[in-house]
């Protein structure tokens, strides 16, 4: 699964981690692998080998001159491509004569979205898949990320999963399972839905506990399409973009609402960063939106610093047995912890093989199977699914009211236009 | 040996640690399994396995209600028996088909003597061994437990082990080991034996420090009874039970005083609850007596909410050189605190190859003999030492001074009367 | 390696570190193996196996008293040399007869240089390194150790590597790389350089960063002499003593400076001490420098009491960027704190398989021909180098400025006299 991975595309940081030129290295761990990140003189941003070629220093401890970055231990310096550019402690010959030797892997750089995009691969690479977030212009996105503290794919799982909306981001209210809103107190403070055409789909939510479910394939993943029963005999769809081969798009909003999507990086196979976007295609986020998103809101969690959540495996995610009774079916505060603290408790790999899985897991029995068609894929040196199709990433997801009986098809070009996915040319 | 245990009751967490119905789920680790228990809406306890058998998110951060506990993913619902009552993400005719592939593992479960029972065995089961400390009013007895930071075997050589009280519990006074109520300053608060004829007791104890063993074996374990050197050519006996697999009952107390008695249970390889027992056959404990255990006194460390003792490994149990010239053998605060300090400084699971076992080693080498017994019982089918017969834990443990040459029989009757041991009938 | 260390006569701990009689025992780790050092109460040091031969109970509970040690469990007695002198547990005539099986095992210990020696083998024992730290009068000398987290040759490494003077620990002023002192406030306050004549060797550190090599081989070890243009066609020296097979000598005192010289000692593959002397051939180290060291300057870093630097791996030893930009290369304080770094940063231990090495790394390079020929000499049962001559530790290292073409002997001679090392015989 690692070398499919290395095929993609992959976040290896926010931009905001390495600020202005020259600026101080940062350790990265991408897939199991160390990396340092720096912006040269220029500005320009390099992933490259953890340690110096020379006696294998660390080069976090290096510094950012020259447009490039200097070992501190014996001087020698690279640039964000990684040639070795100056070999002070030997001779001007002889350094001449090293330098190619020097050469340092650096991995294949580009900025979008606010996020250092990094490739492994060699030329020619694919181009950067067409995400809607990095499109619209910068004020009109708050970007960030999250430890996770469990593999990729059971986190990856939990946001596919739509059906558990109706159960583990619950309020309760006088003993009863309720819609979010509903809940008084427990209301999470980031829903933008407070009108009161939103508070139905939250009643929908829970009054309806076994959606149905129907995918879509396209180009660069499907869209997995889950059907509540309304009011008034009809369907309330909600439809989740999964992108591969690490990508989500969240299924709760409507069209004039912000858009919010994933991005799944493996550090380790025992944790991983989840890259957190929200954007409205038509308007900036305004300075309240981005403040709220800032402190810990929906898919953002509060955090330190280091993007380490306050309510994490460690403290059982400050789970309060006395609000689990009184205002949220699970007593965690926050629908990014609840997540989180589900998928953590799966195990640091989920086990998969004394699973009952029912109708609702179609969206990832589906990513499984599609996950492990692209490594099939890879080791017969077939492009994998999405690779060559970056346009295919330019689609929507959202939640949507339609009649009964609404032909699929006709669902998504009502919700999304010609948004919903590219088709499979082949 | 894990089979072994898995043929007796085990305690598997104390009574108030789940309190009230529909209570929170804590989790709980034994021989290497995890498990979640909770009592249902009933006050009923249960202990399960730890994880939902639909996708694997563990049940702590489950609902308990509706009598069972349901999980915090998608609402499955299981009782205490490990029943599936509800499926709400299926339809209701998919749901009764798949509840009874989603039955999960539920331990049998048993209360007494405030302390959570449970075997992992299937029917029919055994009766619980019939200790008096569960047997009395529920104000005769104050019950608790504590981390113990290394295997459990080894710990139970130490409580088996009274030779040691001579040296490993004494006191020091003006340079010289003496009993622990001469000690002054040192004097363990825990201590109920301050009456003259008490203090004699601890002078033999540090007087003779090499006693005698006789080992009498019963149908529950066997009574391991140390003889001392006491004034006017009389001998101290000392009489601690051993009670299959890993129970004992303290050797130091007089008919009127209050017994101890301890059960080691492994939570894995490394470490184990010692569950401890107070409690007196004719009268209750009073509050200042509980407060005084609650605190810390004796058998009972003072402890974190979390059972975990103040003094331990990580901090060298707080040990005071100053205080070890001075006022105690070891410098560590507590006869609690000094025996886990000796176990767990024997390794994470002691090296028995090297040892140099001498004569009062011997109630420590039959525990090995009969514990490996009753492995190879259980290899061969057989049921091991105690398991059929529950009554004969119904025995006691104490002190006596007699004759010299008194016949062991005459000093167990002298002492116990029958509550010795049961004989063995085969 | 381990066999070869154990030839050696090696630091096991400072005298300091059990002070007076009957002192409390301490934990000693090296080579991997668990010890426990302590002064009987006549004074005498003694390093003796970690656990108790009668049931495991760890020795460092035990009790210094009646010129041995004591078990915490059950008393048992063993002198500085491993006798068992006491098994109280035991009838008079058992323990006469159990006394000689119960011998622990001792290592050889001598002290000198305020530190405790240890040796692993049996006798004929070699005689101790003639260090001169050691010699001279205990007010000439200060002495302490220093924890590093990673593996010891890789430490040893950089203190072979004279060569990264001219970058780790250089300072930047107006963003220019310049001697240590003119960095204005990043000068380390250790420096006992601040007349006018020695500035100048700082700015030829920076000035020249691409030594010349020589190495002169002797009867412990080698000379490594570094040669940079000084001013006016002169050579500046700067010459480093490596003695088998863990110690070195400092390159950058004048006759009339304080001396420094390490030690690199094994607690397992991940981490090491560092013996740090600081010493004067001719004069006491005054209460001023004294201060200065035990607050931590030069190659001793600020510390807590378990000699555990404040700056480590696990807070990046504090680095500030702010500082690397504006004071001084790394943005790390302290000499010794940015040579751990490095060598930390290098792994726990060092990929040797791919590195770029030059013409100033052959000091490294010929410590490990040195060292792995030694351990081949050690498997063909041949004594390995300077085991057999501790009269040829009694050299010293320094620096020196000569005229351009000035043959080695003759810089040698002048500047060690017969100090630069005995040659060698075979």
């Amino acid at each position: 699964m690692g070398l499919t991975f290395r095929k993609y595309w992959i976040p290896a940081l926010l931009s905001r981690e390495i600020q202005g030129r020259d600026s101080a290295p940062v350790r990265v761990k991408i897939l199991g692998e160390d990396f340092v990140a720096f912006r040269d003189s220029e500005g320009k941003p390099g992933v490259v080998q953890a340690h110096c070629p020379h006696r294998g220093a660390h080069l976090f401890f290096g510094r950012t001159e020259d447009c490039g970055i200097r070992c501190a231990y014996h001087g020698w310096h690279f640039t964000v491509e990684g040639e070795c550019t100056d070999i002070p402690i030997a001779t001007p010959e002889v350094a001449e004569r090293m330098k190619p030797k020097a050469r340092i892997r650096a991995l294949h750089v580009r900025e979008a979205g606010d996020v250092v995009w990094v490739h492994f691969g060699s030329q020619p690479l694919p181009e950067l898949p067409d995400f809607e977030f990095a499109a619209v212009p910068a004020g009109h996105r708050y970007v960030s990320k999250k430890l996770q503290q469990c593999n990729w794919a059971q986190a990856v799982e939990g946001g596919l999963d739509t059906a558990h909306f109706s159960y583990l981001h619950a309020g309760i209210s006088n003993g009863t399972k309720v819609g979010l809103h509903e809940a008084g107190p427990s209301t999470p403070s980031w829903t933008q839905h407070n009108e009161p055409e939103r508070l139905k789909t939250f009643r929908w939510l829970v009054e309806d506990g076994a959606p149905r479910f129907q995918i879509v394939n396209h180009a660069a993943g499907m869209l997995i399409c889950a059907a509540r029963t309304a009011d008034d005999d009809q369907l309330y769809y909600r439809m989740t973009q999964y992108l591969m081969p690490n990508h989500s798009l969240t299924p709760g909003n409507a069209p004039q609402d912000t858009a919010l999507g994933n991005t799944w990086v493996p550090i380790d196979d025992h944790s991983c960063w989840v890259y957190c976007y929200a954007w409205h295609p038509e308007r900036p986020i305004n300075d309240e939106e981005r403040s709220r998103l800032e402190a810990g809101s929906g898919l953002f969690p509060a955090m330190d610093e280091s993007f380490t959540p306050v309510r994490r495996r460690e403290n059982d995610y400050l789970i309060s047995r006395e609000r689990q009774r009184t205002h949220s079916f699970t007593g965690i505060h926050g629908i990014s912890e609840q997540d989180q603290a589900i998928a953590d408790s799966q195990g640091l790999i989920a086990d998969r093989t004394n699973e009952l899985l029912c109708q609702t897991d179609i969206g990832v029995v589906r990513f499984r199977e599609m996950i492990l068609n692209a490594a099939q894929e890879v080791e017969n040196e077939r492009v994998p699914r999405g690779v060559d199709a970056p346009h295919a990433y330019r689609v929507r997801s959202g939640d949507v009211v339609v009649p009964q009986q609404t032909p699929i098809a006709e669902v998504l070009e009502s919700r999304f236009g010609e948004m919903w996915g590219h088709p499979l040319t082949t």
